[in-house]
């Protein structure tokens, strides 16, 4: 998906919402386990529930690997479930060198065909680039996360700035704002409008919000740009928003709260 | 596999030989291509061949994953060909929040049980402590790493060091040598003394070594201690050293003079 389109579908939904599919199969509700393939159904669920809300799908490729190859099988029917118009990201966090970053590329681009993949920075240019080379399709890098472990080199003093602030910086010379995003951490509220000044254009997808502890309207004040420019994720407070069969309403309102919030903003 | 184990391994083989199945199937002999699964009769043929020499062999996930569902069968059938008493690595570069971190660990440990994950180390602490947990697995963390990239991020200054001196020196802090390796770029030679200073007791995984350049006398000399603690990865110098119906035989030879080479240090 082109950034036009996402933008439109942000303008058309008044919404910046990605719903998280952190699918842990621990968590759903345990009516759901006689189904044939129980984390299936909850996607289904959860993204006929929610799609009326959402412009994004974020799935958490771990909480599929985990299980091996029937979880690669559900995350590749979860991601033909999602509406064509619909932004998908995998949140994968890959990087090596670049004839590996190459396969990783083909991996979330071609033989499972998402709009985006999350990219660590560690490893820089070589390791980033080869996720850059693909027509409509994204690289999301880390620049600043929501955990605590941001503190351990994140936010490190590198000469006069910050280490994300240097990774910002330097990545930004390798793409542009239509096939390069960046994570940032919403937990960080005070940082948000300081890497919006760093970086006026790009998207950021925002997790942090809901369970991790950052609110919409913080994020939307201080992060936004002329076209939106932000992606929030919520995850579990959304998907597990409900417990009991009616956790897909509970999901629906959970979404519909979300978007309600982000409404005003746009 | 424990310390003691792996290293009397290394006793006995005269090797610190790591063989890397980046296996890439237009890479392969073409005459394999007629098997039911070339990637895997290839990577039957090479164990075979190298094992007399090899203590490790590092499967790079990238290059399975691209491959979809069955990817992760040949890696899957690849793992459980090695035998027991070589230690193996997924080269799989993860870390993710803690949440994530701990399918990822789930993934490459219990789903597939390696003995070992590579982590990238930017999002701290909770990233890379839920590869600890397990007994008798070792998480490899990206220290300083041989490509070009490495320059960007891994070797600013950050206060009076490095940034890759930085992760060392905290990441020690997290675990210990009996359940943390580092990768070191084996390119960077200067560096390796310096590496090796800063952490003496851990153990390293150093790629770089055949055609990204470095050299087995170098990396011996500089990084090795007194239980050995290097792992020396060869990928396409060993597995791609033939072409034709004798592939099998050249890797044979290719890791043999690469066993001989180290044989003189330990």
């Amino acid at each position: 998906m082109n950034r036009q389109t996402l933008i439109r579908h942000i303008q058309q939904k008044k919404s910046v919402l990605c719903v998280g599919l952190d699918t842990d199969i621990n968590k759903i509700p345990s009516h759901l386990l006689q189904e044939e393939n129980p984390v299936l159904a909850f996607n289904k669920a959860i993204i006929d529930a929610t799609k009326e809300f959402a412009v994004c799908y974020k799935i958490n490729t771990a909480f599929y690997e985990a299980q091996g190859i029937q979880g690669w099988e559900t995350m590749a029917q979860t991601l033909a479930y999602i509406p064509d118009t619909i932004f998908t990201i995998a949140d994968a966090k890959r990087g090596d060198i670049g004839n590996t970053s190459e396969q990783y590329a083909k991996t979330f681009f071609e033989t499972y065909p998402f709009d985006s993949v999350t990219v660590a920075p560690y490893m820089g240019e070589d390791s980033v680039k080869p996720f850059l080379q693909f027509e409509n399709k994204w690289a999301i890098v880390l620049g600043l996360t929501s955990n605590k472990g941001s503190h351990d080199f994140q936010l490190q003093q590198v000469g006069n700035k910050l280490l994300y602030e240097q990774v910002f910086e330097k990545v930004m010379e390798w793409g542009t704002p239509y096939n390069l995003m960046f994570v940032v951490g919403a937990t960080q509220g005070a940082q948000l409008k300081q890497v919006r000044a760093i970086c006026p254009q790009h998207f950021f997808l925002i997790p942090g919000v809901g369970a991790q502890g950052g609110d919409v309207p913080t994020v939307c004040t201080h992060a936004m740009n002329e076209e939106a420019g932000i992606l929030i994720n919520v995850s579990r407070g959304i998907i597990y928003s409900g417990s009991d069969t009616h956790f897909a309403e509970a999901a629906h309102d959970a979404a519909k709260a979300y978007q309600q919030e982000m409404a005003v903003f746009l």
